[in-house]
């Protein structure tokens, strides 16, 4: 019994962390045949409880072959991607053959990139699905998602993140910041959030109480959300935690929450707040 | 033989760094008669070859009587201000009268605390003026200042780089970002330059040659120059090069270069380029 507006059978290409099997484990409860093809060195073992083959990053010709000797015209493209060595990705001559489309990838900013691999699966014939069109309940919810919810001066900080990260996305970068008491205590770019976070713990303001600040994380406009959806989880929270945060505020429905059960309560437990946020919520730029 | 615009009398005003020893000089070459108030755990020892008196930070009834007493109506406040330990500061009884003021300067942005740093000096009666007034031959020049200029890619990224900081000056955030081949590598908020450049080591692109990238450094609009002019010098030279950047771009005659003979010699060895660049190269956003 097939939602009909979801494919029969899926081919999930499996980069690292829990989203990739939450997505398989979603998509065989809708009665959905999934098929993952997993990145060796990314992929969680536990992708092997599913039909599967492992493949290297450099594998293109084979990762390809891979969803269509698996009959999936529909993939979800799923999972942080660690940084491989370039000389250890397993390339074959699929990606031999790729060179010029892989070279022109690794140009611009990330969201460039990625919507390069969309147009590149697409041009190979494949319908490309976000994991949230398959697993809705990845997404962050709208309001407080734990026990705490923002008290006024978060909303401030709040407003004054997403107004920034607004600024911020003609450029292509960043889906996140940090804000203290209306300063702006750092800005993500390449370095990814939790290097980010981390920074955080040695720029508190002088005289600075307890807990505060917010980090606040929302897709870029126009970002490419079935592959590259911001994503936090429970490391997000121990880094949030650490930096002496108050809590995290994130984009609701644009943004997922891995391992949401252990985040949450997670973030209980640090006493800092998880919530789900609207546009609403921006200005004062 | 004085400038008839400049004072007679200057009180300099020592954090830490070169430049306050700098100011002192140029203006002794005036013809200005100097005398600096040197904040202990900050001020170079240099400053002692001037009149001075050494205060502590939190001696603000101190250092306001000191500058009284040797008749200075005009003050320059210049160098680093390192973050001092709170209960280090040595704080007098005008500490605790200016208590109030005081507290409202560490909320909000540094912009926002170093306007009003000049506006509780100005109502004490004095004039605050700019280090570059006093000594401009530390401000950076138009074009290239050492061996190396820019080429066609750097001055695409330098002008993506200007455009993303004149999107940031309405947050009251970092002077400073660094963009290698279109993509925007880190962007500086609490954490100053010299941390910013260090993490840029380890966000290379895949597949890159050579040095590439510029730190692009400029003051946001609005910024409180007397106070708050950008500084670049020999340490970051340094960090620039070791982050594998093929050069630095600074807004020219809004950004200071301290000890400019030898930062502009370590980047000819290192082999890139200081540049001092116009609102003109901004645009690309």
């Amino acid at each position: 019994m097939t939602d009909p507006v979801l494919p029969s059978r899926l081919g999930v290409l499996a980069a690292s962390g829990s989203i990739p099997i939450a997505v398989c484990d979603a998509a065989e409860a809708k009665g959905i045949e999934v098929f993952a093809v997993a990145i060796r060195g990314q992929a969680d073992q536990e992708i092997t409880r599913f039909p599967h083959r492992w493949v290297r990053l450099g594998e293109v010709g084979g990762l390809i072959n891979a969803l269509r000797e698996a009959k999936c015209r529909d993939v979800v493209i799923v999972g942080a991607l660690k940084r491989p060595d370039l000389w250890r990705v397993g390339m074959d001559f699929g990606f031999i053959w790729h060179l010029p489309t892989i070279l022109s990838l690794t140009r611009g900013g990330d969201d460039t990139v990625l919507k390069r691999v969309v147009r590149f699966f697409e041009g190979q014939g494949f319908i490309v699905r976000g994991a949230h069109e398959i697993a809705p309940s990845l997404l962050a919810p709208n309001g407080a998602c734990g026990a705490l919810r923002p008290k006024e001066e978060h909303e401030a900080d709040i407003s004054r993140g997403l107004a920034l990260l607004d600024a911020l996305g003609p450029f292509d970068v960043g889906q996140s910041v940090v804000v203290a008491r209306g300063q702006v205590l750092a800005i993500e770019a390449a370095e990814g959030t939790d290097e980010m976070l981390k920074r955080c713990a040695g720029l508190h303001q002088w005289g600075r109480r307890g807990r505060s600040g917010v980090l606040i994380k929302a897709p870029k406009a126009g970002q490419e959300l079935r592959v590259d959806m911001p994503v936090i989880g429970p490391r997000t929270v121990e880094h949030a935690a650490a930096a002496g945060l108050a809590g995290i505020a994130v984009m609701s429905g644009q943004v997922m929450i891995a391992d949401q059960a252990e985040a949450i309560s997670l973030a209980d437990h640090k006493e800092i707040f998880v919530a789900g946020i609207g546009r609403a919520n921006s200005g004062g730029g």
